[in-house]
């Protein structure tokens, strides 16, 4: 086996072998193909694309490179969600906790952000005293005492897809349907979980940008993980405008903790329910009903314990941007545009992100909007907040948001659509 | 200018900008732009293909990243040749000092063989003393005073081009017309030459197997050297068969020296008199007659005094493998088939060509073939015989063959053709 032929294969549009699958991934994670040898091959498959069966065959050969975790000692049944990535999309914080408390165990192994679109340990370790490093014993500690757990995930799953994202993301090959579907899932089914809901994000702030691709990339996974014995849906979820009211990262706990509350943006809440009920069902407790445990506390109960379970304090005060700039509204009229991407960008450049791996995010940088699509502005009125720690990112955001923040004013108010869910996927 | 910019443009069927161009193969060449980066490009150029007006920045960009050579003091035109290489393609040993012996300067920067065709230095560097590398200063001594010199290209000649060029050996982006085009021709203007004659093989043992893709490559390459003020034509030349009765490195010196004392294969002698008469065409000497050069023995004068000014004796016995092994005629009949491509794989295995840069060569080794296609063989009148030192490889040479070389015992036989010119491709 040599790795030109198996390039030439799929650069010559032939499919690729079992073996020559399982001997690619193998020889790549041991050291043996080189980078620039797998960046051909990556360029290949994302032009040529791969087969189902190539696809799985692919995702399980990432599995086999690493170790698969084992939640068969919990008396309660494990159940996951993925978030293909959105801007303000904070829902894993209150979502844990709330199937936690339902009787589920979540283990939600999450990563950084990169790029426009936060990442969940970002924003929880904006928490004061929260760590995201736990060994695996310690994390199956937390996942038996609270039900819930959220942490790096550990260098043993899936090491060939953790050297093949990073590869990806220096040379133009991330925005492949089979790559995406195969990194994401065999991370996941590493992962261990039983029953998994796929999030997958469509529009402008979302790396799928139209309904096909994201339903080919949700019906892909949605296969991968049944086949693997997870039992896995997918709900296709609007990203053209931002969730709830905040992205950053103590900006989006502290939206978070409004909704564990009782709160918060009413699109945030009825994601968080929508998929916490997939979720149940997937863990075969599709009788209970997540709004009661929301409304009654137990959902902010199990987040308290989560946090503190990690070393947080989910008391302490939050920590706040040192600058804040507002954006007003230059007529009275509606808002009637609010692009997710450039919100995401915006945050991103005031702080909130990082444009490189070893980049540190600032804790209280980040967007607040003050109105959604749809809603009646007044002319003066404030329609964003910005928020950094370094005054001089201000003008670098406001060129992102430039045409993305729109005000009709001969349009008419309607209500604010709540509606994100748009199509469900399932085996 | 960032490079996964330039790599996504090009992997969505964007045409890169000249600022692009140059800045990528800067970059690359400065170590800016890593191999795993490049590949990827290379990649995405080979699958999506490249505009005429991006192979030409492309290849303006590889020359600009080294040194460009000057022949205006000599007081010859300069002319040169490029083959795009071929089994038994031994023609610039006694092309060079045919052209040199009717007046023109004849610099010769070749490479070493990789693969099934053999490599000009190689060949050379079976005569006792020979020696390929000279300095700048030496090679235009021996070109002033000769007329001829075949000697290595130097580490200054298009940096980037060799950089790139063993990138994609390893990469499976060999293959792509844009690039073949332009890393031949950026070396061949570098190098200074005032005209410029392409041998574009085609057949099963070239690289273009087919015409209408030679066709591609010769005009492509035509108009690059056109455009850069190098007089250039190309000939498409048939490579379904070897040329000569020779493959391998003193077994072709032996057959050059056969044409330059005016005897010799005669598909040899017509293709070296094609070449020339181009040359001499491009050099504005049209009215010389190169058969008379060959015929009065001033070719042969210029072989030796070149030989003589890099260190080599002309004189000295030509090496000569250890162990021979022949292919008998299974049946009377008529040669039928001698695939180029598994004599070059035959003569390769056999040890006349190297697996990997740092290999060695032997001197002795290769294929003699006793008949060309269309002759009468008698049962058991050897066809072939095998050359080597190390005899384990007859086996491995033998299995190249399988299949490759037949003959028809009810076919009638016919004059064997010489006509290796296919076509003329001129600006």
């Amino acid at each position: 086996m040599d790795v030109i032929s198996v390039i030439r294969a799929k650069r010559d549009r032939q499919p690729l072998t079992d073996e020559q699958i399982d001997w690619t991934i193998d020889a790549y994670t041991r050291g043996e193909i080189a980078d620039e040898q797998m960046s051909a091959l990556a360029m290949a498959i994302l032009l040529n694309g791969m087969s189902r069966a190539e696809v799985a065959r692919w995702t399980a050969a990432m599995i086999a490179s690493g170790e698969r975790m084992d939640f068969s000692s919990l008396s309660r049944p494990t159940t996951d969600k993925h978030s293909t990535g959105g801007v303000g999309d904070k829902i894993t914080l209150p979502l844990a906790p709330l199937v936690a408390a339902c009787g589920a165990a979540v283990p939600q192994l999450s990563g950084r952000g990169l790029g426009h679109t936060g990442g969940t340990l970002d924003k929880l370790e904006s928490i004061p005293g929260w760590r995201a490093s736990l060994s695996n014993p310690e994390m199956l500690g937390v996942l038996d005492e609270v039900g819930a757990v959220v942490c790096a995930a550990g260098d043993g799953l899936a090491p060939a897809d953790r050297k093949l994202y990073a590869l990806r993301d220096v040379t133009g090959t991330v925005e492949s349907i089979p790559l995406i579907a195969s990194s994401i899932m065999s991370k996941k089914i590493a992962e261990g979980t039983g029953s998994l809901v796929l999030d997958v994000k469509v529009g402008s702030g979302a790396f799928m940008k139209d309904l096909p691709s994201a339903r080919e990339l949700a019906s892909t996974m949605v296969e991968l993980g049944t086949d693997h014995g997870v039992r896995t849906v997918a709900l296709l979820t609007d990203m053209s405008v931002p969730l709830g009211l905040t992205a950053g990262n103590a900006l989006e706990v502290r939206e978070s903790v409004e909704v564990l509350a009782g709160g918060g943006p009413a699109d945030v809440v009825e994601l968080t329910l929508a998929l916490a009920r997939e979720m149940l069902a997937g863990a075969g407790l599709e009788d209970v009903d997540p709004a009661e445990a929301l409304a009654d506390g137990r959902a902010m109960d199990h987040w308290r314990r989560m946090i503190r379970a990690q070393g947080g304090d989910p008391d302490a005060p939050l920590p706040e941007a040192r600058e804040r700039q507002q954006v007003t509204a230059p007529a009275d009229g509606v808002l009637s545009r609010l692009d997710a991407y450039a919100v995401g960008v915006a945050a991103w450049r005031l702080g909130a992100g990082r444009a490189r791996k070893e980049d540190a995010v600032q804790a209280g940088a980040g967007v607040e909007w003050h109105a959604r699509p749809g809603e009646a502005v007044r002319e003066g009125q404030p329609l964003l907040t910005l928020h950094t720690d370094t005054p001089e990112r201000f003008e670098y955001a406001l060129g992102a948001l430039d045409g993305a923040v729109e005000v009709d004013p001969s349009a008419e108010a309607r209500e604010a659509s709540t509606s994100v869910v748009l199509e469900r996927v399932s085996p």
